[in-house]
């Protein structure tokens, strides 16, 4: 079977007319079963994560057995770990260059390219994952979202969810903003920011180097993700409190990115299997993010004897506060900048309400503390 | 192009094969775009819902459209609203005896037939939305809900949310217990029961006569679902006061039933898509409930003059302790009713600690209030 029949296999019915004799010709000829067959389309995705990373790893290789299942092997998409194609962060050149199709990464990674590609994936004190979802779904975040990366080409859409973070390790208690003098922490991006103007040095160790850090005092404290990945780092080895809430990153939405040519090239069936293959994962990747995380905390507090410990009101205030004033200071950088965090502000002034008299009220009302 | 070779079109390769040919012929002698022809799979999707209900209704033909979408025409599933083709609560019937394929409908219709079903819809002091769909993922919750439908046939899996509810409308302050005794509400199910031994008076009022029976003093409090849906039955326009939290329900899942029969005899790849155009909608729909139920809410509280006022803390005690109990004699009636609730129990127990430290203390944060 040539590639040429093959291909007319996967395009929309009117376009595979010209081919479909040859094509019938050709699968009479080699009656294999999908799987074991050259598929019609077959796309590269590029990803930031070691293969099989738990989160989002998982995730990229569960969109594309989505996209194979569903196409009935008429579409393939290969996965490309970190550093196989190219670096992890090349993911976003790599799609927009279109060396390969697609990509899975977080959108943070991308905001010396394009700034308010921060807002795609968390901001200090702002949106829940369902929330962060519905500002995308219902508050007008996706068509932002596009025209931020159009001038490179690209599509983004989410895809997987890592949840809530941790608000991070420490080797001294925080009680008051004076705690917080000298403190260096890991903690990179607008959260990092904050702190440094409590009078924190943030650092941004990469992951690899963080639990090193923690054990010869470089850092006397660090942030990371959240119980599930950071039992497996080790980190409650060599540090016993872990502070609670992760106020820096509330959200962890995955991106996939999409070359916008190679997306309108699909036939219309296809991009609707990508699509809602990136779609089902966020429900799905959360559940499995929350029920790990969940596990690993328990164990963490029975096994581990790590404690629990919650910022101080004092220090949330000053945190929340500043975060707002850093966030509006970066929102003035550029006009698309400035209204994407008009509209994520919008989005949370009208959410938080709901959240605080649905989700919250309910949750101190099951817990049986106020 | 005739049925049989349209029925090509959707089956996988292996099965296609010995037709390949004839529906090559077929395809160029009838050139049309998949929409326009009949296509190769043509299903019934029965729903306890009003045609494009708000939620529900909404979701389900989304689903319908979604089908159509990835399966480039060869599948196609006719929505019938509640009594077009059965009554609303004959859907679980029509799905078991294949007289529709499909249903969209919630699973605490079904507890005369099956006792354990409300599990699977919502809990007094139970699961959120997104805890939910962590245990259906991954806390044996989608295997124990198989299970409980099998005999019937059946095969239920989530599609679509609502999120939690509201706790209720009253014309009356509740500020201790001793207020709800004598109180007539409208309040179906556990949540009724539970405010039954609190000394109220449950009523089950269907939801065209609430309004009605709230002005006529008939029942002095009420509880339908939340901001979104009861402002447009007018509630607000009766009552003034809008309790949370909705301790009663704090999920709304939407249930999917597929015949198993029918289900089994679709090709691979259509089975992958009417499973995964469920899946997406979980997050897609509870978004628009969120977005929806947020923005009633404002307009309650800024336009219509609606106060929202919390259960105090001694009557949420003694709600919680009585849901509790009332749960435990609930699932003592059969043994699987008994192993869905021990499952339930333990992913609650599992999922609370997280939510608390996550989600619970993040809001606080965010709100800045304790």
């Amino acid at each position: 079977m040539t590639k040429l029949e093959q291909t007319s296999a996967s395009m929309t019915r009117r376009q595979a007319l010209g081919l479909a004799a040859g094509a019938g010709a050709g699968m009479l000829a080699a009656p294999a079963v999908a799987s074991d067959t050259t598929p019609a389309v077959e796309w590269k995705m590029v990803t930031s994560w070691p293969k099989n990373l738990p989160g989002p790893g998982v995730t990229a290789q569960r969109i594309c057995d989505r996209i194979e299942q569903m196409s009935g092997g008429r579409m393939r998409v290969r996965l490309f770990a970190a550093g196989e194609l190219v670096p992890a962060l090349g993911v976003f050149d790599a799609v927009s260059s279109e060396t390969a199709q697609m990509g899975h990464t977080a959108s943070f990674f991308w905001q010396g390219k394009a700034p308010a590609a921060v807002f795609f994936t968390a901001i200090p004190f702002g949106l829940l994952p369902q929330e962060h979802i519905t500002w995308i779904e219902r508050g007008g975040g996706q068509e932002l979202w596009d025209e931020l990366y159009a001038p490179f080409n690209i599509k983004p859409v989410m895809a997987g969810n890592t949840g809530v973070q941790m608000g991070g390790w420490f080797n001294r208690e925080i009680n008051s903003l004076e705690d917080l003098k000298g403190l260096k922490i890991r903690m990179p991006g607008l959260g990092g920011e904050v702190l440094r103007r409590l009078g924190a040095t943030p650092l941004t160790l990469p992951p690899g180097e963080i639990y090193q850090g923690l054990q010869s005092g470089v850092i006397d404290a660090a942030e990371f993700l959240g119980p599930w990945s950071d039992r497996a780092m080790g980190f409650q080895q060599i540090a016993k409190t872990y502070y609670a809430p992760g106020f820096h990153e509330p959200n962890g939405t995955g991106e996939a990115l999409f070359n916008v040519g190679a997306l309108e090239k699909l036939p219309e069936d296809l991009r609707a299997i990508v699509l809602e293959a990136c779609r089902a994962e966020n429900g799905r990747a959360l559940a499995e993010s929350d029920w790990e995380n969940a596990g690993a905390l328990q164990l963490l507090q029975e096994e581990d004897g790590v404690e629990i410990r919650f910022y101080p009101d004092e220090v949330l205030a000053a945190l929340r506060d500043l975060s707002h004033k850093v966030l509006e200071e970066f929102a003035a950088k550029d006009p698309l900048s400035s209204r994407i965090h008009a509209s994520y502000v919008a989005a949370s002034k009208r959410l938080a309400p709901w959240s605080s008299v649905s989700v919250r009220r309910f949750l101190s009302a099951r817990d049986g503390t106020a």
